[in-house]
């Protein structure tokens, strides 16, 4: 049996999971600050509950089969249809407005390709219960200001209402949507093969923005986002079906596909609770975020151990652990080597090749004397350190 | 369509989502202290990977399905597996010992019971690549500083070497690993019925710990951990058929079930990379923990809300966002209403459910004389303060 993940999946190695780890715990701190609070969903919902959500195309992606008692199962897909179902099971016992975040696995069947994966992390903020500019435009606030914190350097928020296609027909909008990635010329031209005339286009690009938008930039303004940050894009159609209002799309100058993408879907809860129940949200795919976090926010990960304390002989051992309890007491993120019986020289390897600066050596001799070896592994010296010095000689 | 969750499955709401979370941040500060690095392994592999590894009754809890492409895929049923299926695809590129620690949702489909749930987040250490009995003790250190950080008051790590067993039958095993819950009594009997003589029951009983456990013991008092937390249970067995060594289980007095349980399997990894590599680890499961861990430690939560920013009108809706952004530019967590054309009245029940503590009312009055109204819900108070002053007014 050949070890191997499943076609489409991977596994993220420590290096890779402790920078996504940074990236969670600082977009965690922003959702909390603006009273946005956890909510986990099952990995798993009824089939039917996910169908009919995604449209055709979606719906190829669903991971659904039957589970061990016959029923219909399916793999999440996103993490918003996931919290209609929540909010229309429990809406007698929720506070609105409910903001809360999320940050799960979700799974598409997709034809593999570099960088897309089918079982990805999405990282969805949503604002339950409302439906006001306000809400729509702390959303986007909440996405600004996590960009920023990561210190993502440019990025551009494009907006538009999805009543301004009220009239069009679905096939028109899919092609205007396009805008972006092929240029005006090559949309006007799929417009005409379609049967549509050029005043679907000229329509469009007359299009102002609607006084919801207006109200949603003003209190954007309010909440000191800067303005180079966002701009109305009267192209933007969103593929997905239940969108209603504000619709939003974050692109990184210059790279292609969105690093954001989220609106108000005051429709999508009502199919599960029979009332209406507006809502607003958006999300964040974790490893395209990820790729545009700059070294310097990745740098500050929490654990790169400073110093390997080797293990002289067995018979030494305890004076070893004893030596490394005292170093991990004083703060100093250290390692022990775990095999005592293996040479000094391998011990040391080990250090270098896991970029440990330091390596501390005790043996009958040192203990003898209550000093240590302080071994630098960087520009391979040594000296002799008296034990009670030694975390001084290691921190400085 | 009635909106819920799949059989079997539940919805972490966030107060428990809150707390899990809290959990957790400070597992990965003891595992990171350690040296232990994160690793994700996808939620689906081969099913062939996990099939025949977690014994007849294992294997039917095991949810397997085609994927759209026809693979007999299948949920991971814990972490073990699929890390020594990491181990053996990666082995080239690895330092080792590598020591990793995994978080992440098993599924498992067990009848549906109070309290047990077909997915559930498993927590797992391992060290890959050395057989030590210090990397063996290191495991049960890291494991008993959690929970001493975690703040559980008691707990018994009951630690065996599975060597012990090796004249046994698979049958008798089983039923010696049982005197925990039936009692001697009861085991004797069972053994009896099933075939087995009296001397099985007595030569267990007379079992001394073997070399192996003596050096793990005499680790863990170097490591400073305290004797009343573990000791040596010779009828302690695990289900799991890949144990080779050390095996342990963490239990708490006067509760039923463990906390913690695992120990080395010196065979797994070779069964996928053809050569042996050692190994050893231990996992927590989160619901059973977060149970043990007092309130105390839960308490310090990140997130609580000081004051909800109420809106006094749609008309002045800036500067309730002006003062919310002050507030909070402050370092003091708060919410703004996110309803401007909601009654203030309505507002004010809405911080009084979330339980916030206070309300800064902002009209055009005060608006005039640069003052806002600074309500205390839980004594249902109210002083009129300056706003430069308000800051000060809700922290002390």
């Amino acid at each position: 049996m050949k070890p191997q993940t499943l076609k489409g999946f991977r596994d993220i190695a420590p290096e890779e999971a402790l920078k996504r780890g940074r990236v969670l715990s600082l977009l965690k701190s922003v959702f909390k600050s603006y009273g946005f609070v956890p909510l986990e969903t099952p990995t798993l919902e009824y089939a039917e509950l996910l169908e009919g959500k995604y449209g055709t195309e979606g719906e190829k992606l669903l991971y659904s089969f039957k589970d061990r008692g016959g029923r219909d199962a399916a793999l999440r897909y996103d993490l918003t249809v996931p919290l209609a179902r929540y909010i229309a099971e429990n809406k007698g016992k929720i506070v609105f407005p409910f903001k809360r975040y999320q940050i799960g696995s979700c799974f598409r069947a997709e034809k593999p390709q570099a960088g897309r994966y089918r079982e990805f992390t999405q990282i969805d903020v949503d604002t339950v219960g409302v439906d006001s500019a306000l809400a729509d435009a702390e959303i986007l606030a909440v996405l600004a200001t996590s960009l920023q914190l990561l210190g993502v350097p440019k990025f551009e928020i494009r907006i538009n209402d999805r009543t301004v296609f009220q009239d069009l027909s679905p096939a028109s909008i899919r092609i205007l949507d396009k805008m972006d990635k092929i240029g005006r010329t090559a949309v006007g031209e799929e417009l005409k093969k379609a049967g549509f005339g050029q005043g679907v286009l000229k329509k469009i690009e007359k299009q102002q923005p609607t006084p919801r938008l207006k109200e949603i930039f003003s209190v954007l303004e309010s909440f000191g986002i800067d303005k180079k940050f966002y701009r109305f894009d009267p192209f933007l159609a969103r593929g997905l079906d239940y969108y209603t209002g504000m619709i939003y799309e974050i692109t990184v100058p210059g790279a292609s596909g969105s690093l954001s993408g989220g609106g108000r879907y005051d429709n999508l809860i009502g199919i599960f609770s029979g009332e209406k129940i507006p809502a607003v949200g958006g999300s964040f795919g974790l490893d395209r975020l990820t790729e545009f976090v700059p070294a310097e926010t990745l740098q500050e990960i929490p654990f790169k151990p400073r110093v390997l304390v080797t293990v002289f002989s067995p018979e030494i051992l305890s004076d070893s652990i004893a030596l490394f309890d005292r170093i991990q007491g004083e703060g100093i993120e250290s390692e022990i080597y775990l095999d005592p019986t293996a040479k000094l020289e391998k011990q040391l390897k080990y250090a270098d090749r896991k970029e440990i600066p330091y390596a501390v050596i005790i043996g009958p001799q040192e203990l003898k004397n209550k000093k240590v070896i302080l071994r630098d592994l960087r520009n391979r010296t040594q000296q002799s350190v008296g034990i009670e010095l030694l975390s001084k000689a290691i921190s400085g």
